[in-house]
């Protein structure tokens, strides 16, 4: 099959007029699979219970006649204004307590009956009329599930659902260590979401209703996909959205969607745009379980830093794409395909900008969109990664309670920190989850796994006894999944494999010396090297002397523990150090170094700017490695095969031009 | 006629043994307005229906006897507290839906009939009893109108607000992009106003709550002139207060009152104040069409500069008083008499200090109040100014919202920047409607005019082609006043006029450099010159080589633009370049350099400290020139004519004294 | 009797079994008073009505047996969940009208009947249950009293007591300048707590809300007091918590505890937590009437840096409880004894660490348990200081508000100053109150008393006259109780005390240079000598050639007036000056330099990590001098005596440690 490539679709915006235009300027560009009816309710059913299609059912057969493929979306993210008027009482409700009103969008609670049942509703009318529109390729289930509520309805649910997690109050009563602060629940109604308190509120608590939400929302999610499915065979999914702020156990809700989908969006300008999007998309590999997922947004021209829209630079939109293709997506797809005239996101980039189709985005629109096809081959091979480094969201939200003994313990960070450092070096690593099967990696990160269960601790001391070699970052095996300590010395669920013990944290306003010279910085604990050989040490300070990083053979493997945050250079040389362990395992009888341009860069020092990305892809005995030049020169590599972009045969050396990117096929 | 001198009087917070010093004070000092009554309605109503005049008969007879007119205010800007109990639901509400309690002022929504209702009834009761009292000048209705609020029967006013603006929800869609987001409205009743929602507002609903308010406002302002002009004869008027947070189209409100009147306070406490002063009472000057209008507040002794008031420097009231006096005020009046003992606002400096009036502030006060008389006949005349830099209250509202493509773009601060650098090269400027008539001008600015109406494009272009010379900022012409994209390219309205196409924006995080030198900040285009010469272009960059500055000959005119926030050096190098070709015009018979000491301090590099501010008046055949010397040592100025605070004859040579002033009669 | 060791301990979140290990580790720790039951509300009375004492039963029977008495607590500082549930009226409201829910602690409003009823009627069961418990050593009600709300319920309770303070609404409107802003009351029902307004709030109604609370808190207090006084006759206290949040008069308070008694949090991590902790300690002690207090709670192990919990080094944790019993407290208790497994506060530390007793921790922790019963014959001793510095938590309310002159005055920092200025010359110093009788001390500094009575400022004249050595700092003396200015000039109270006359302020954004060559920040006053002897100038700026230092010889004493915030540098050389007319009362016949090794220091320029904390106590004829080495060498001063910690007898030498103490006595 081909590669997916377009975008969402929101003819409801434009005079008819406009309509032949697009689906003429889709297949210009090579769209093949457009996203419509995202945010249609209103149009779809302007008054309760009167219902307008026409526009749609002409907008699926111009679609159709011009050979691009829908995804039909459930309007559900946004009712319509009369929704709320009728039912009030849906509306969502902060913190605080304060109703909200329409007019912007998911202003619904997804707890409230009237909600679901019109969202089940106008799911099921939609699948009634276009189960069998020959342009349906997949369903799009509402968008970016993440919005939470504090209100009524929500908090009867959370009450059902701890009932069902925890069985007794007594249990409850533990997990959340309620005897603190005299929080003891006597009676299951007297418990209510974690709205606005007097003071610091109860963590467990805190982490069950972001559990307590993954579940609700997926539940609202199944409920449409049951009325879509009483219709239609075709692919259902949701795209999901990244966000400190989405209570989403995406890992989780990957085993309901036909296809893993997700909206990416860096919110940096520099490489860390590129850094964002090789870590959003080895995530979504990973919640796909290493099979083919799907990009179902990123934007055409910008990247949102904080209330700026950065301007993507030529070619820029193009490498982003390919990454994502090359960390597995199927294919490419954009918000939007054409830029709003008005509304809200007026000035988010498209792939028609308002200057038109004349112009250099949608000129690099359709030049990507030509060279797609060609790679459509590597679309069922699988990323080769033998590195993996740990992802659970569940302990993100741990972390992110204000219990903490430092507000500056960020998971994400820890976790982000990790990834980059690999793609910097030009390894590939996939996320897994803790309590997956590892065997397969020659080495596991594990950045501040502070929240980790029996059975995952179990199974990464049994990685290593096996011949594993496991890194863990500091503030890790801390607490069990009722956010409780375990007890007798930090790093309580690791402290035996790893052999060290820590008496007392000692989190840092400044940065440490390591004797090494490199530094640390936010973080540091007072180690004791019980049975673990000592790397690094502290170097003045309060722990002068104590080890800063240490390393345990157990088994075959080893078990490493960095008690710090590393400075990038050290924390780079570790990777290096590291690596070539690894690094036989991807590339077969080539000498690393040949096939690591990326390692030569490093040597020689060069700026980000400078970065060749290199992502290799297996299927049966062929090999394909994607090159995608983020720097401004060409690089040669040497290379032995078949490049797709420009169909030519390579022999000897590959030339990738600066900012621009290749794709090698092997074997 | 005589200046106006004096200040908001509030005997209400005094003993009456006080009233007799006042009067004998305001005799010294000069004083003959003041205002009274602007928060006294719980003095003058204290209960419900029970009234107490009898201490303002006596006020107002002390007043008339001591030869103080009267500036009567309506009290409505702050109702009793037994009002608020007697009328809850008139309490103003949040967006956020949180009530607000009375205790500070303003604590009422102008939408709610009771207030209205109350508000129209106090002030027919003060018309009925003081409309023939001697001392009385004129009507000073409420206080600073611009609180906003977002309850029910705001909502409610708001809908008929819209349908009067729309006719049709069709017509309302359309404007409010509605299709984005499933906002469509398929009721009235369906509408709220923009209270606090999920995400992103949408932003034309949000401007058209600005623009419903200041409308909202304006009856509430016309319901007791009304009431009064049953009564009165004198002049109605209300002081305008300027900010962010303000509702109120000043321009248009200008048609509904007898003097335009201003309160004002800078927020920096360095030469920005005065640059700040010039803009405000340029601004006013065009709300009051060139005619005279009134500085009815400015503070005595103090600028507040965010948390701290910054006291007045000795000599700096009174030539920020004069710089108001210069531009148009009829005079200066400060808000207030005597410093409040208690209250929010003690430390608000007065005429009358806490010290007393043995103190160098009540002196300097006095002082000013004895040179006044000597000015009076400038009172009539009109300034002269040959440019024009465009202001428009709705685009600034259009550019508050989050919709933006970066949040540095800042309309207040495009505006300010391009008076400021006028300012320092001592010219004076207008200010004027993007549709008024500008024929008068030599050369007009329109700083980041990002909202315009197709009748304002069409005017500004039919200047152009009549010789006039136009300066664009970037970020212009992009919407209309629905706030949707002119399509095609932007500066959309203005990209015919000008000559260029920019498919896209760039906004900046850092600065770029120009080829000529100069730098660029905050905000870059990729523009194409179609048929324009370019001027200047970008340096480096992803703009490297694209034009930054162009500028395009049509008929008799040109019309410049400028694509980036240039920095101040390269700004006012730009300026000095346009203003010779308007100069002469200012002077008429004289050379510029003799008559514009800034230029030679520009040329010198004088710093800030030593800036002598110039501004002509005109009537008839005799020309007014006020020099304002903002530096600590004397300027000499070539001068001849009768300078009327000393009242001797220049003959050659004007002494202007470091940190103050002198007026020059001529003709 | 003994000096008092040991924690709050809160054995309802462990198990049984843990219990006797706990009272086995008590007794290796020394500890031989806990605080029992301070959030155990929940687990008394599990729900409404529903007792569950057998817990606690063992429990102080355990103590009882292991020697460990019994600081015994009310659980009102957190009613259960069902309290809750039966009584939401009862919880607390905010300034904006959100009410929140419970989940965290003191989610309850004091004016609550239904929680006053409650509160009492726990205590009442407590106190029947367990007066004659041979545990039993003193009752701890509630906990950090400091909650402040604004709900209908405190609405109505601050009108009795602002009816009972003033008696009529006429006195009322003067006290609140309500002329101002039209806020005449003319009915008690009118008045509202201040709620969120619209614009700045009324600054007595703000100060007089936080008077009413400290009233109101206070009365529930002495409810549950009064309860408990009825069947018990054991002490009576509270822990005192300190903050710009907590609406509590202290001082006055103290006249209804039987033991001052405090929380102690310092949140800063260098040295300054030090000079915190000598600064709480002192105000204890004023509070005590300089008799012995009690240190409640501090934190074994770390210093909450804003967000950060900063680990305290070895040796910190023993020099801070030595620092707090020199200072007067009859003990060391902490916050608490074993570390919460769960919980908003896992990670306060605890004198059992997570790490379990086999820590470092806990080692030291039982190392001071073993030093204390050494130093207990101090216990009834009281501390030598011949400084006084004023406070009065009234003007600190005061000056919290909207409308000062300068958001940058900071009452609490200005005390601070003061305070740090004389611990770091070593020179212990009281609080006292500004009505106090000052007879005693040679010195008095007042630190921007902005609010004073007319009381207060004749008992600061006749300290003078009466031979007092008085430093006034800037913003003092402007208002009297109502907030009213104090008209006429400057320093208004103290204008005529220290022969100076100020017109206007001068608050500051930059330094500015003083003659002497130190520098002024934050504020400055233009100043005339009246009567007064100028000591320095400013130099520069507007105020050139002015006083700022100025003395006045008044009858025996002197009255100095310092106009601005100096430089540390400046202000020490100030107390430096004034220091030796002071110094030879402390040690009697000894010259001051052998005795005061912080001067040495001075002289040296030690840097703060080289800080030795000297305080002596005098009981009878007996001297004991604290030596606390804050620094990282040993120092060696001039002693004879007896050394407790080591109980060894010193002739000539006595060697204080790095890090540690040592406690002489001589006579």
């Amino acid at each position: 099959m081909s590669l997916y490539y377009g975008g969402d679709y929101n003819p409801e915006q434009w005079d008819p007029a406009v309509w032949k235009e697009d689906v003429d300027l889709m297949r210009q560009a090579g769209v093949n699979l457009v996203t419509v009816g995202v945010f249609s309710w209103s149009s779809l059913e302007p008054a309760p219970g009167e219902y307008d299609f026409a526009w749609l059912d002409q907008v699926l057969d111009l679609l159709h006649d011009g050979g691009v493929r829908v995804d039909l979306a459930t309007p559900t993210a946004s009712p319509p204004p009369w929704f709320s008027r009728l039912h009030p009482e849906a509306l969502p409700v902060t913190a605080d307590g304060v109703r909200l009103t329409h007019g912007s969008r998911d202003t619904y609670c997804a707890c409230a009956p009237a909600y679901r049942d019109a969202a089940r509703g106008i799911a099921r009318t939609l699948a009634e009329r276009y189960h069998d529109h020959p342009a349906l390729a997949m369903w799009h289930v509402h968008n970016e599930y993440g919005s939470t509520c504090y209100c009524s309805f929500a908090a009867e649910r959370f009450r059902g659902w701890l009932r069902d997690r925890y069985g007794s109050l007594d249990r409850l009563n533990e997990a959340w260590t309620t005897a603190f602060w005299s929080q003891g629940y006597a009676d299951w109604a007297d418990i209510e979401p974690p709205r606005t308190t007097q003071y610091l509120v109860n963590p467990t608590q805190y982490l069950d209703y972001r559990r307590f939400w993954s579940d609700e929302l997926l539940a609202a999610y199944l409920d449409q996909k049951a009325v879509i499915r009483d219709h239609s065979a075709a692919p259902v999914t949701t795209n999901f959205v990244f966000g400190g702020w989405v209570p989403v156990n995406h890992a989780r809700w990957a085993a309901e969607v036909d296809v893993v989908a997700i909206d990416h969006y860096p919110d940096q300008a520099g490489i860390g745009a590129e850094e964002q999007t090789a870590f959003g998309a080895d995530l979504a590999r990973a919640w796909a379980g290493g099979k083919p997922w799907l990009l179902m947004e990123h934007a055409a021209g910008g990247l949102n830093t904080g209330g700026r829209w950065h301007t993507k630079e030529p070619g820029r939109m193009a490498r982003n794409s390919l990454s994502h293709i090359a960390r597995g997506s199927r294919g490419a797809l954009f918000f939007q395909w054409r830029a709003s005239r008005g509304g809200a996101e007026m000035y988010h980039s498209a792939m028609v900008p308002h200057a038109g189709a004349d112009s250099a985005r949608f000129r690099e629109i359709a030049r990507l969109g030509s060279v797609l096809p060609r790679l459509a081959e590597v679309a069922e091979s699988r990323v080769v990664a033998d590195v993996a480094i740990l992802w659970d969201v569940e302990c993100w939200w741990a972390m992110q309670g204000t219990h903490l003994p430092s507000s500056s313990l960020d998971y994400l960070a820890a976790v982000r920190s990790a990834h980059r450092h690999f793609w910097h070096a030009d390894v590939t690593v996939d996320f897994a989850a803790p309590d997956a099967d590892l065997s397969s990696y020659r080495l596991v990160m594990v950045p501040s796994l502070y929240l980790v269960s029996d059975e995952a601790a179990a199974n990464l001391a049994a990685y290593v006894e096996n011949g594993g070699q496991l890194l863990v970052g500091y503030f890790s095996g801390i607490v069990d999944p009722d956010v409780r300590v375990r007890l007798g010395g930090y790093p309580g669920a690791f402290a035996d494999l790893l052999g060290v013990r820590v008496e007392e944290f000692h989190p840092l306003e400044d940065e440490v010396e390591l004797a090494s010279g490199g530094r640390g910085r936010l973080w540091s604990e007072d180690v004791e090297a019980v049975s673990a050989e000592v790397v690094d040490r502290y170097a003045g300070g309060v722990l002068d002397g104590k080890p800063a990083v240490t390393r345990r053979q157990v088994g075959d493997g080893t078990a490493w523990y960095v008690s710090t945050e590393l400075d990038d250079r050290t924390a780079a040389k570790l990777v290096t150090h590291l690596v070539p362990t690894v690094e036989p395992q991807n590339v077969a009888g080539r000498p690393a170094e040949s096939a690591r341009p990326g390692a030569e860069r490093e040597a020689a020092g060069v700026h980000p700017g400078g970065v060749l990305e290199t992502v290799r892809r297996r299927g049966g005995d062929t090999l394909w490695t994607f090159f995608i030049n983020h720097g401004g020169s060409e690089v040669v590599v040497p290379a032995v095969g078949i490049e797709l972009v420009s169909g030519t045969a390579v022999d000897g050396e590959l030339v990738v031009p600066g900012g621009g990117y290749s794709v090698l096929r092997e074997g």
